[in-house]
């Protein structure tokens, strides 16, 4: 294959690897590699139950101060949570002990700013193969941490006193976040083709920045039309202003595939932002950017933005040698069957007492909206006094008018405790508007 | 001991390996601990050669860009870098597979966003008994680096607006992460007592918060006075400000006993900063702060402060066996020689080329004056074109005449690396002169 199409034996692999992982085609060990008999589009069968390393609620200390509650997303049903019960301890465990017998000193002082040279390439390379983003390892920045990310763009291209539209709703911390940096954020309303650009430029036509989800919008899962992202980037050449195209949790879709990236379709105004948080585990803390070639020269950088030197080693090995993507593929088929689980369960043991939107195309998480007039935020304090984590959904809105309802992960759930939790949520939700009532 | 003290039999041990750290005692295998022969006062022999895992030079390419030569402080000399050609790499992997063995959940979730809680605990123990800092686990905050750690705390003490001391000459970075959070930096100037707290009185007798080096000011090294401490505190406690005492590189003494840190004269206006780069590796990007009891209701805590969890758990591991006070103890008796080392190649090699400043008493570098009316930055630049990296000291200072000097390491150069490494930095300095004159 590689003959045939003058393409590196890498990357031939990787394709294969990447149409394995989007369960395009099936491996037969022995066999080869085939077809799928069963598409993406179909993946709606009952999964076995499967062991879980731990029990997650045992964890959970009572909170001293709100913040805290990041120790919540170790419950059931938290969103954006992956599968951290297949997180892939033994191969870590060894790639760690491999690493420290060689070593390397990059990996204990600081290191390469940029990131790691070697975790640059691999992710270079998946997001030629997975994405059809082409850029080079020196485009890319490491980070620890998403907000540490948008900041880091926002910081390149808008001088503080600048306008950048977010999306609304969006994710909440976006605002404090611009502001922060003594930018203006302006809220832009997001609609079924995402981000409504119309709405932007008349709102701040001279904007410096855009931060947009397009391949899956938070909080809502659209995917942004053809049509809003060509007007998006025709914004934005013409006014000399920047896209920050995030692609947090779009690495997995399970229906139709995905749109062509804003990166690939003007890479010179477009910043991209990718997470090893959800295709792996949020605890590495390693989010990346990719700049564009003309702001190379020019970028301006923090020590606070350095990732984990010895992480970026290990993630770089595990990337190169396949298991990256035989783990993303792994978790691909469970998070398909998860989420068919949850979705049958709340149909099941909610209905009449939220209305789910339609099944978002990726991610790990659906949305659903409460009924009975109730507080989305009392809702999911309750959740959390009974075990549960769920988010509001009425939080991530600016200015739209916004809507009760409840922000519910499936990723993270063992499939043995789904229906568990979906019975538990309905008893809050029933319990909730009996007091509502009362 | 611990029966006759009343206090817990790990305080006991831990008081021994700080005193055996500090090279107060020594141990001999199979007899005992006995007070040591040789005070640390008088550790000035010549050390034996030893084995270096790798050339620290191959690593180094060409920046593309200025900021990337972080990468250059592998190179002989570099300032602020520990020993990382002594990191205790077999236990580090050895440590790491035993934790992914036991597949804790929240080291690759989001955790505590105060720190790993085991992490937290051998912190506080080993302030106290290192230090004599009292505070409780609940008191610690785990940051992944010294600027996100001093950005953190003046954002809980200081509105936007509010002003800031800080010491002049001292951190360059300290400028413009201050100006980054909207704050007002006011430069205090620094004499041989450390921080002249009269002129920062006369400057800004209302500024919110003051942050100081005082056990090992960066970079002159002097330690302050015990009256400056004590007028420091009055001005804070009279206006109701805040004291940030940083003690990034005062965990190794050569000379003299440390004076009372702050924290323990005032722990209510005092919060107290840590860090494990220097004790360990600055790779690791472990960094702490102490605050004080009546702020832990108010923290604002953002994502973006959070350390690798696993790393932590490791840390926490290494420590609470023992194995970081060993090693700490290891370093001191290492870094005794090497400074004396250095100086000692200097004086021989560099002499009428620059003056070495009295002794720190403290820390990992040396500072020197140029002679000959020399630019310290080309002399840093020329440095770096030969294989060394020193540090401009005229970078340091804010509005106090800038001197034009060199900060030069001793931590990181292997033994037999420091005369050649001397004679080098004597060449660059006769050729600049020489192309000065010319």
């Amino acid at each position: 294959l590689s003959l045939e199409h003058s393409i590196s034996r890498t990357t031939a692999v990787e394709s294969y690897e990447r149409l394995l992982a989007e369960g395009y085609l099936v491996s037969r060990p022995g066999a080869g590699v085939f077809v799928a008999d069963e598409l993406p589009e179909d993946l709606q069968h009952v999964p076995g139950m499967q062991n879980v390393a731990g029990s997650t609620r045992d964890n959970i200390q009572q909170p001293a101060s709100p913040w805290l509650d990041m120790r919540t997303y170790l419950l059931p049903l938290a969103p954006g949570m992956p599968a951290i019960d297949h997180f892939p301890w033994t191969v870590w465990g060894k790639l760690t002990n491999q690493i420290c017998r060689e070593r390397p000193l990059n990996a204990i002082s600081y290191g390469d700013p940029l990131g790691e040279p070697a975790l640059r390439e691999t992710i270079a390379e998946y997001l030629a193969v997975a994405r059809g983003i082409a850029c080079t390892p020196r485009q890319i920045v490491v980070t620890s941490g998403s907000e540490l990310s948008m900041a880091f763009a926002a910081r390149q291209v808008a001088s503080p006193g600048a306008e950048v539209w977010f999306e609304d709703p969006g994710y909440p911390f976006q605002y404090p976040m611009l502001a922060d940096l003594g930018l203006q954020p302006v809220p832009v309303p997001v609609d079924a083709e995402g981000l409504d650009v119309s709405a932007g430029q008349w709102l701040a036509p001279r904007a410096r920045l855009a931060l947009v989800f397009p391949s899956h919008q938070y909080p809502l899962g659209v995917t942004m039309s053809m049509e809003r992202r060509k007007s998006l980037i025709a914004w934005a050449e013409a006014n000399g202003a920047w896209i920050l195209e995030n692609e947090i949790d779009g690495d997995y879709r399970y229906a139709s595939r995905p749109l062509t990236p804003l990166h690939a379709l003007a890479r010179d105004r477009v910043i991209y932002c990718g997470s090893m948080s959800k295709p792996l585990a949020p605890g590495l803390r390693i989010n990346y950017l990719v700049m564009p070639e003309t702001l190379l020269g020019k970028l301006t950088m923090l020590r606070t933005t350095l990732a984990p030197m010895l992480t970026q080693l290990v993630l770089a090995r595990f990337s190169a040698s396949g298991q990256m993507a035989s783990h993303m593929r792994k978790m691909r088929l469970l998070y398909g069957r998860r989420r068919a689980l949850l979705v049958e369960a709340l149909r099941k043991e909610a209905d009449g007492l939220l209305d789910l939107d339609d099944l978002p195309e990726a991610g790990l998480r659906v949305v659903a909206t409460l009924r009975g007039n109730l507080s989305d935020m009392r809702v999911a304090e309750a959740c959390l006094a009974a075990g549960l984590k769920v988010e509001p959904l009425s939080v991530c809105y600016a200015k739209v008018p916004r809507r009760s309802g409840l922000i519910i992960g499936f990723a993270s759930t063992p499939e043995e405790r789904i229906l568990p939790a979906a019975k538990m949520l309905a008893d809050v939700l029933r319990h909730c508007m009996q007091t509502n009532l009362a």
